[in-house]
């Protein structure tokens, strides 16, 4: 019973007006993307997510996947046939190089195309999505026979990646972790010790799978600088790069989840399994974060997927569950009573989720276009600019947007009533799924930490004072259009605010470092409420423009004017609350004994 | 893995020092209730919810109950001996009537004990829940014979009870409702129809089921001024009492459900089921609400719960979980890391909790006594000030504790990382329970929209006066006192914030009810800001008189002051985001076609 449209003009408004990534062209991958040709792709990627990742979706969720006595895992009914049919459209290698069999596209396209995956099936497009991180772990630190062993068939999909970083003791802190690497003369490693939560970590749809492990070479240092990465494949891979024997890797059980049920997610038991080290020795964790850092962009692309597929079913039962009048007199007077769409509350709920969606599009793109040209600008100064935004944006997109996402998912579950609490009607898979979005690939109060006491303070601050300037330059450059000023203030209002929390840490967490992580969490919030609002701005600026140019989706950009309106409202004044909390410090929340509470 | 105790000192807190039930031993059944009583029967509660109901909450959950082809339902293993301890304690006539078995001991203390058992398994304590919910409504609506023949043996618990309300087209809408009955010559009925999500609709852990069922006479108005409330029971009764034929209601189907698994939730058909008038006709809505209003301080009830059981599970988890190293140096330089109660953001979000919890406590304790004093009081004015109170502490309570419970559950489920999300730790079940409670009963959005369209107005606003006034006056009396200023202080900031905001309603949601439904759910969320930061007051007022006597229990004493700082820094500072949303009003929150969404 749930529906899902992938908003393809949404999406094309985004890039073509909002972002503009026609100026980009002189960025290698992006004079390829003509906008008829992002227009394809686009509409290409929202039908394979409607008619064959989608009708996946809640049966995936009911059937889950059963792990055999030998170890193998079979995923749900349909996964195995929509799986090629995902490899046969390229999508794994939108955006990798040509050379390893890649289209070479921006990477804010493969964004773009991700969340409509993810929308569509969240637990599915998993597979796919740990193999696009481990090709980019293996694209920036391994070795060339490296990359020519394994890039071509990950891209091909005949082989999909794996993260194996977690052990039971240990997820955040991976200074403690225990898998040990014992070096071999022929410079391999034999790799001990159990890895779990490793999300597509075994199943059939793929010939081999390429797991990325992190493991202490014998004798390394303790903490995190004696941690190093390892390829482990499922098959060794022989030198004509055909399947050999299997290694000693395997699949200990999997876990009873509280959704994404359909995407394997396992205990690995790696014993004396053959592992190849992956760029330099006890560097491990650097080269982990190169994939980590793609993963959490991607993770905080499925708060927005969830929460964008939560609402377009919710939208739907609005229209058409009847249930009361409304306050201004009946709207459907044929009937015994109106859709229940006539309800401002219910109307509130949508509005608000449309508002975190539609802002929270443009900033998935937006930090992906920084991704691109961080990477492929030949301009030094841009390149670091758009690193030095990205840093802060990684954190805050994983960390609001999945928030955000799992609070949409279960305000869009809400207006359905108890049918939204009963299985069938795919709401309940929704908040499910998403909770997990919250958590992995480093919980959200990891993302704040990470936001406060690393990036914040980073080459002197550069990259925060750098979003600064972008949204403060934003808001000083329309400040004297009248039609946007509504929008500029209120921007302006939440940035001073935002300034302020960045000055209060500045003042406050040096002598009492409890400051920042008492705070921290409402710093991202606040953070990710300025951005959006950016985004917002962005979005009205554009949609003004082409208005007064008579442009033909009148309707569609006086709506964007009404949902930026909304949010500047209702979102907005929510910057003061946050930073209230943040500035009462400390001293209350760290003031009681453990055994206090 | 997940560990409760009930917290009876803190219960035993609010009852003795902020409350001061002693104060009110001119009540029938207060009398009985002395301090020692109370803590005997608070704590033998305890001991059964700790004992008995906790060791089937996560089995049951995972077991869930079973339908049999012949319609017989049956709940999860261990449930009908837990039920029989249960009945036996005699803890379902706790508050009822001497005449029919109970002890007339203060709904109060039904309540303090009530929240142990849905802490400790909320599914199974539904169905006794039910049963009350059923007992109140004879009691007030039933004849001197239907009393006599359903109340000693539902009291008893040798017979339960449920509330047949909904049905596939209508839940919150009652007025659709096409369940018939049909007049008989010996004054019964025949119901016909069909009913959904009926919860404990159908078991074996009682000898009968006692429905209450909404239906429309033939003939009836249509809309709810035609409705009527039946008693049907899954047996007849034969004059003497003994069990008769079985009657023509039967459980069609069980609902597969995000949660609450052990409750057997039914789709219930009635085939021309014998069933007898309660109440008068077409009158059957007023009985029902009888019924319903119990039902949503049970609910609200239910957020508190599951949030308290969540925080205890999660506080123990920080203390033994060890990752990372305190921002302030080892804390446990012993282990290889510290335990992750040592980072403040940790640490917050067991403070947040605590903070609503230990709130949430007093309110719906302090919502049980206005009954008491409503139902028990000689004094009329005593009564009609106490029944003003708890019409608007009624869906405050049920939209605010279910709504802030959820979201602890899932905060708590939070800081468990990855564990969070796998089943056997139980924190996923509290959150997939939490969220029924923000659904049944009315959703949360009736909640808001029955305090903002109808209790604000009634009376020309006599109860929202009430409220004010009290908190006013506590305000006003302590605010010489310096040890309390920071907490009147901030109570009263949000009290004004409160007041303004009902000022805006009066002003703009006569000419555009619009405003009204687009800002109730803030409202309802502003509201119960305040009287949580309210029952902080008090609560800090009692410890800081008693700390200044010498209590006993200063440590005890000296962290309800730490904590309710942290609710006044932290949590009272939203009033005024929330103000700022409902004065938003509702211009952007409807312009919006049905379709643009």
């Amino acid at each position: 019973m749930p529906v899902y449209k992938a908003p393809v003009d949404d999406t094309m408004f985004v890039l073509n007006d909002v972002l503009g990534i026609q100026k980009f062209n002189n960025l290698p991958g992006f004079s390829e993307a003509s906008p008829d040709v992002v227009e394809a792709i686009v509409a290409e990627a929202g039908k394979l997510a409607e008619e064959v990742l989608f009708p996946l979706n809640l049966s995936g969720d009911q059937e889950g996947c059963t792990r055999h006595d030998d170890g193998s895992v079979t995923p749900p009914k349909g996964f195995k046939a929509a799986y090629d049919a995902y490899c046969q459209g390229g999508w794994i290698g939108l955006s990798v190089p040509e050379a390893y069999g890649g289209q070479n596209l921006p990477y804010v396209l493969h964004t773009a195309v991700g969340e409509y995956m993810s929308s569509a099936n969240m637990a599915f497009a998993m597979y796919p999505g740990l193999t696009n991180g481990a090709i980019a772990a293996i694209l920036v630190h391994g070795s060339d026979a490296q990359k020519e062993t394994y890039l071509p068939k990950m891209v091909e999909g005949v082989w999909t990646g794996t993260m194996n970083l977690t052990e039971p003791h240990c997820g955040t802190d991976l200074g403690l972790l225990r898998t040990k690497a014992v070096p071999q003369a022929d410079g391999s490693y034999k790799i001990s010790g159990q890895k779990i939560f490793i999300s597509a970590g075994e199943h059939d749809m793929s010939d081999n799978i390429i797991h990325l492990v992190l493991a202490r070479i014998e004798g390394a240092p303790e903490g995190t600088k004696g941690i190093s990465l390892f390829i482990v494949p499922k098959f060794l891979v022989n030198e004509d790069g055909s399947l050999g024997a299997r290694n000693g890797v395997s699949c200990g059980a999997i876990e009873h989840k509280m959704g994404i049920h359909a995407n394997a997610t396992c205990v690995m038991n790696h014993d004396e399994a053959t592992g190849y080290l992956i760029g330099q020795e006890n560097r491990g964790l650097a080269a982990m974060f190169v994939m980590m850092n793609e993963a959490r962009l991607g993770v905080g692309l499925q708060g927005l997927s969830i929460s964008e597929a939560a609402y377009q079913s919710a939208a739907q039962y609005a229209r058409d569950r009847i249930q009361g009048r409304s306050l201004t007199g009946p709207k459907a007077p044929d009937k015994k009573a109106d859709p229940i769409i006539v309800h401002p509350d219910v109307r509130r709920t949508l509005m608000q989720i449309k508002s975190i969606n539609e802002a929270g599009r443009a900033f998935a793109l937006y930090s992906a276009l920084q991704s691109d040209i961080a990477h492929r600008s030949e301009d030094a100064a841009a390149r670091q600019n758009a690193d030095d935004i990205l840093s802060i944006m990684t954190p805050v997109l994983k960390g609001v947007m999945t928030d955000r996402g799992f609070d949409n998912a279960v305000a869009a579950q809400q207006m359905f009533g108890g049918h939204g609490y009963i299985e069938e009607y795919g709401m309940s898979q929704y908040v499910r799924d998403a909770r997990i979005a919250m958590i992995y690939e480093g919980a959200n109060g990891v993302q704040a930490m990470d936001l406060v006491g690393r990036k914040l303070a980073a080459n002197g601050g550069r990259a925060v004072m750098a979003v600064f300037k972008e949204i403060g330059d934003f808001c000083e450059e329309n400040r004297a259009n009248e039609k946007l000023a509504p929008f500029t203030k209120a921007i302006k209002k939440g940035l001073n605010d935002l300034q302020a929390a960045t000055m209060w840490f500045m003042s406050n967490a040096m002598a009492k470092p409890d400051n920042a992580g008492a705070g921290a969490t409402d710093y991202m919030h606040l953070f990710g409420l300025v951005i959006l609002g950016y985004m917002w701005g962005r979005q009205a600026k554009a949609a003004q423009e082409l208005l007064d140019a008579g442009d033909a989706r009148a309707e569609f950009l006086a709506n964007k004017l009404v949902t930026a309106r909304y949010y500047m409202e209702r979102m907005m004044p929510e910057t003061a609350f946050r930073k209230a909390r943040i500035e009462a410090g400390a001293d209350s929340v760290m003031a009681l004994g453990a055994a206090a509470f």
